[in-house]
């Protein structure tokens, strides 16, 4: 494969953003807090026209970098192309209410630490932008914070992975696709790529072997040809590279073997996003809103960011209402019922929660997510409630716990672009409110 | 004003959609029958990735030259960054059926033409798009075709004027805006360009003398430089001209004088939409999503595309689906009741009514619509029963007959870029539907 290389911070935010991956510049010093980084306050965007200071672009990445990116996390359709997720055109159902003020007072002990936080801490200490906390489907929490309003959508960034992924379990579950045959069978222009002889389980799962860095200090990193490929902007002249995330995906290389370990790579989402497509005939946009969003009394629709092929961005590139994504979540808790109906086969979700291989997910060396596994592109904690969870790089998630029937969502805009810097005072701070739940059970 | 000159056909098709204005390249030999055209049948952007001659860019003007047109008025914002006009969160309300199958079998005659036509067959030889039509705000007519459904959204094009003048008249209405004062008391940023001494009465009827051409054929045409200011892609290395469409309005020169005669040019509404965000601190976009589609039980957002800095395209920028703009339309008609409730002062649509200068009309040498007016960024039909109309350049509409208490809303994506083309299948067609309306007044 041939393509320019694109380097430096001019394509970087624009590159994180479409790839949904740690963005290239981890802030040196201490990062502003949440509340001096509050985008209301900084006046991104506002004025007419913005002031020179305040202007973002997507195409020189100013618009994805801290603390800039708090304001673009809520704003993505302003900066590029999208494809709307529809909900139909019914009344939404709205959720019921059971506001729970004491989960705001919940102590925990953050990792590393010997000193307990509030829940309520933890909201700014994770520069959170909306928490919704469903229990038994009713909603005991919920609070916006930064760009993000009730009616607004927030960039969900991987947790767009699982959200792919359930498609793929649900198709499996169906009939309609066997995870157990080679991808080429379904994409057969893959052929001569790693993808070539996977199979669709170990896309899924992530356990391909692929030659695919996501250095950002390497100039010829591929991660770089992926971004250039990606971009919905008019290649530069004389651009001979991949044009869109598909062709991009043909040209990826075999590294090791497959099924061995679990490597977290976005592409293996595109790929098993063009599988969805095959499958179906409907990309993951249109699969969506038509199984899902269109099905669930959602409130907004929601839309991803395209390449210049119109091909949605199955590894990151959802946005959606914080109360819609906790419908979501609430009927993967549910097994795929909803309001009495059997929307997607409860055999996709059991697949979820039984997890992957652990010693596949050991070899990827998390060394603060022990014991954990991946499965149909969700993270399985394997704890004692059985809790499951979508993951997003600026601390979005979908944190299912079927034991305390809870689904939590949040949107976060964190500065540094990883969760290991945000689950410390994350994951506790959830079971805490897991803990209260259970309380409330047996009164 | 410096900056690059932008020619050929590259530019152009973005151009016309940045600016809702002709395509430059109208089609030589006949087009494309409505039947041939489907963009169905041409299957554009469909496939996984679509196959490459089926594949279309704004970025190269492809998406808006026809046949290709027709797939992409329903896609906008898949082409380019939008906001969105929210619709809140409520329940959307319905409205009420009583579909007439009368209505396709009404005859009229075309202009300059004694053969008569039906109304179904007109829907065909206007290329429609989506056509409603309300009597006495009931559905009575309802067909979409195309790339339209009844869940999707279209671009208004120049229709969008109208909505930005709505909003200006209502800010008069109401004692915010003074329209006989200078658009530079509200836009200092004006001062120096030709709307500097101009009032914003002048800007809303579009009486104001400017120095600028929308001839294609000049590559030193201002056009070209509006067209390069409000693309929202990149700008080219050694762009040194206006960066988004408020910038590019300050840089207009006079030419004769204001208030002499009507000349239809588009930056008046987007200068009209600068004055709006002074005025009321909001955007158009988000000025209408809270005095309007926030209020009318709307089943869908609307959205429009941006510049590079965010800023609504008040000229042509808006996509919107048919019933709401029925619902639109319906409370213009109503004088701004709505269910009950004065949402906008009745003040604003009788000023609409009254109608502009008949003989600044005429100046503008519009040959068949002969004793017109423009008022507010609205046409005035002047006709017996007080027809009035938001006009797209491919077709799309917004007219409202009082007399026959109706409201027609139609989208179309015509391969001619010019009303003239469309108007004698379309005008008269109205006619008999209003004449079939009120023949049941009194049965």
């Amino acid at each position: 494969m041939t393509g320019l290389t694109f380097t430096g911070r001019a394509t970087a935010g624009l590159l994180c953003t479409l790839l949904a991956l740690p963005a290239f510049s981890q802030p040196a010093a201490a990062p502003l807090s949440a509340k001096d980084s509050d985008p209301n306050t900084l006046g991104w965007m506002q004025g007419f026209p913005p002031p020179a200071e305040k202007r973002l672009r997507a195409a020189d990445g100013s618009f994805f970098e801290f603390p800039a990116l708090r304001y673009s996390v809520a704003h993505m359709r302003e900066f590029m192309p999208t494809v709307a997720v529809s909900r139909g055109l019914g009344a939404p159902v709205p959720l019921g209410y059971r506001l729970d003020p004491l989960i705001d007072k919940l102590r925990f002990i953050p990792w590393g630490s010997s000193e307990p936080m509030t829940f309520a801490d933890a909201f700014d200490r994770n520069y959170t932008d909306g928490l919704i906390v469903l229990h038994r489907g009713e909603v005991v929490y919920e609070r916006y914070a930064g760009a993000l309003k009730e009616d607004g959508q927030h960039a969900a960034m991987s947790v767009t992975k699982s959200v792919t992924g359930l498609l793929a379990a649900v198709l499996v579950a169906e009939g309609k696709l066997d995870d157990t045959q080679r991808v080429t069978e379904y994409v057969p222009e893959l052929k001569d790529s790693a993808f070539g002889d996977a199979t669709v389980r170990q896309l899924m799962d992530m356990t391909t072997g692929l030659q695919y860095s996501e250095n950002y200090a390497d100039p010829n990193a591929e991660v770089w040809q992926y971004s250039a490929a990606g971009s919905p902007w008019p290649k530069p002249e004389g651009y001979t590279g991949p044009v869109g995330y598909f062709e991009y995906l043909t040209g990826v290389q075999k590294q090791g073997e497959h099924g061995a370990a679990f490597g977290y790579k976005t592409v293996n989402s595109d790929a098993l996003g063009w599988v969805i497509a095959r499958v179906s005939g409907q990309s993951v946009a249109e699969l969506l809103s038509n199984r899902i969003w269109r099905r669930l009394g959602m409130e907004q629709g929601a839309y991803y960011q395209v390449d210049e092929l119109g091909t949605p961005f199955a590894g990151g590139g959802l946005s959606a209402g914080l109360r819609d994504m906790a419908r979501f979540g609430e009927l993967v808790r549910n097994k795929g019922r909803w309001q009495g109906e059997q929307l997607i086969p409860a055999a996709a979700i059991d697949d979820i929660q039984r997890g992957g291989s652990k010693d596949a997910f050991a070899r990827a060396g998390y060394d603060k997510l022990k014991g954990w596994s991946y499965r149909n592109m969700w993270w399985m904690t394997h704890n004692a409630n059985g809790a499951f969870a979508a993951r997003g790089v600026h601390g979005q998630t979908i944190y299912i716990d079927p034991a305390a029937e809870m689904v939590l969502v949040r949107f976060a805009s964190h500065p540094v672009a990883a969760n290991g810097a945000n689950d410390p005072y994350s994951l506790p701070a959830y079971q805490a409110v897991a803990d209260h739940l259970i309380s409330l059970k047996t009164p």
